[in-house]
């Protein structure tokens, strides 16, 4: 089974990153053929600062390769070394009503809250649909918000096998609902954009600082603290497995616990948690030569799949003017 | 000076598309550098029949080189054989504001008619302004219907050289409004979706029945004959100088032309006019692998040209994440 994974090269990853879609498809690696790209490509929809895409394309491969994903088991690539995604979007368009695309959620809702509204944003969901059927994904795990654009993917194929003749593999997404919503420190779901984020490669101090200040309510402490909508129990709760869980569940409910130990605790939790990556990363960043070779070789080994589709997708529709 | 001339390889042609477009194309390669590419990505927007594209991609080829392109002197390729342009058009969707392309007439026009409203119709024009930015272009001949498409892929070089620095040529529309309008045998303008073309590599039967069927108005034989608006006139007039014209004109208005002799007379000049083009293109449809290796030849050079601006795109925008 072939799983498809996407990341925008956007910003420092915390916790909501990592728990709601790194860390699974990392784990993905073990059952399955992971296809793993940093989507910088998409990213040029909201960036354009040069320097900064070209360090936060890096710096997500960095991320990626230290914490665990392992370019010799899976497909791991830049984008934009695998330019022929744009050629299939193009004759995805010629299929896609524009009804499709206007009806699409994120857009109407990017566009609503003031960002301009281009034709690259527009054209996204179209991109994402090549990005998906260009390797034969089978399932591809997003964020809720995400799942729309999954199901655009679906009807594309769909109308294009049925014009064309068979040609692509129609996906699935794959949603994990219980762990979509991770709170930040105020207790919003955790996001960039939010300013409530915790970064897993913060520094020391910053990591504490961040921990320390996870917004908690004015139970005495005498009294049992509350697990429900209390982002501390919660994203403690993250590093715990069920049993883990249910002993910090007793801790809260038993009076005496203090916010603050809770929280010294959970730094240190954080921090060794991410010990062995932040090292790893730290190798990588000396050595960003081997991180592009690895990015390329990693280009090369993808594009020998995506070319299976690209070519059949091609000859359906009669580009193959010749048979010489 | 470059030129750019794109032609979507959608029939047989016909003197509209000769007069108006193509003699004025190759009479370019005398004084300029001419890029001239075969639209069959463009052709995916209307057309869904594999086999039917196929075939009128070679034809068109054929037909070019049949009429005086110069694989030598010009840059002559198909365009399925240069994907980078939708790379570049990718570039090009993030600076092009939706409102831009909701103005299209073209897209309006089309939609108005029936015809369904997909991406790629919507996106037509993103991809046309690639096609012309690719290249370094700096002259566009085109129809006046088309002339809005230059100006949309005017505005987004401007505004891709605003946002990323100086990167493409800005363009400029070429029209001849003088030839624009070629009238068919009914006397509206000459084109294959009215069914009232004349088409250039006819077989002989099928031309003669062609010409005699152009509209004539019904004025006596002995009374002076009308040239305005007269398609006999206006048809006859494309195969001659000003002082031939002068002459057809003179005789029209002498009493006792008969409209018939006229037409006669029409076909002959129509099919000495086109004699040594047939003969060369029935020699290219007996060496198509010939065809193949020119276009193959084709691609390759112009792909050097691209590579320069696509190259500049990729760089000003932060796809070159590494220097490695």
């Amino acid at each position: 089974m072939r799983v498809l994974s996407g990341i925008q090269p956007s910003g420092n990853l915390h916790l909501g990153n990592y728990f709601a879609m790194i860390k699974r498809m990392i784990d993905y690696q073990e059952s399955s053929e992971l296809f793993c790209f940093i989507a910088n490509y998409h990213a040029l929809t909201s960036v354009n600062d040069p320097g900064l895409l070209r360090q936060k394309t890096l710096d997500a491969a960095m991320d990626f390769l230290a914490l665990g994903l392992d370019p010799k088991k899976s497909y791991f690539w830049v984008q934009s070394d695998l330019s022929e995604v744009h050629e299939l979007s193009w004759l995805l368009s010629n299929v896609t009503s524009m009804g499709l695309l206007e009806r699409s959620h994120a857009y109407k809702d990017k566009t609503a809250k003031g960002i301009v509204a281009t034709h690259g944003l527009f054209a996204y969901p179209v991109l994402m649909a090549a990005d998906i059927l260009l390797y034969g994904s089978n399932k591809v795990p997003v964020g809720k918000d995400q799942k729309q654009h999954v199901e655009i993917a679906r009807d594309i194929a769909t109308r294009f096998n049925y014009t064309f003749g068979e040609t692509f593999v129609i996906p699935e997404a794959d949603i994990e609902i219980d762990i979509a919503t991770i709170p930040g420190i105020d207790g919003q779901k955790m996001s960039k954009s939010y300013g409530n984020a915790i970064e897993i490669f913060s520094e020391e101090k910053a990591l504490r600082q961040r921990v320390m200040s996870i917004k908690t309510d004015s139970t005495p402490v005498d009294e049992p603290k509350p697990i429900k909508d209390n982002p501390l129990f919660e994203i403690y709760s993250l590093f715990l497995d069920e049993t883990g869980r249910e002993t910090l569940k007793e801790r809260f409910e038993t009076p005496g616990l203090r916010y603050g130990d809770i929280k010294k605790e959970l730094f240190g939790i954080i921090w060794e948690y991410f010990a062995p990556y932040r090292e790893k990363r730290a190798e990588y960043v000396r050595n960003e030569a081997d991180v592009v070779d690895i990015l390329r070789m990693g280009a090369n080994k993808t594009r020998e799949v995506a070319q299976e589709y690209l070519t059949k997708a091609r000859n359906n529709v009669g580009l193959n003017y010749t048979n010489y």
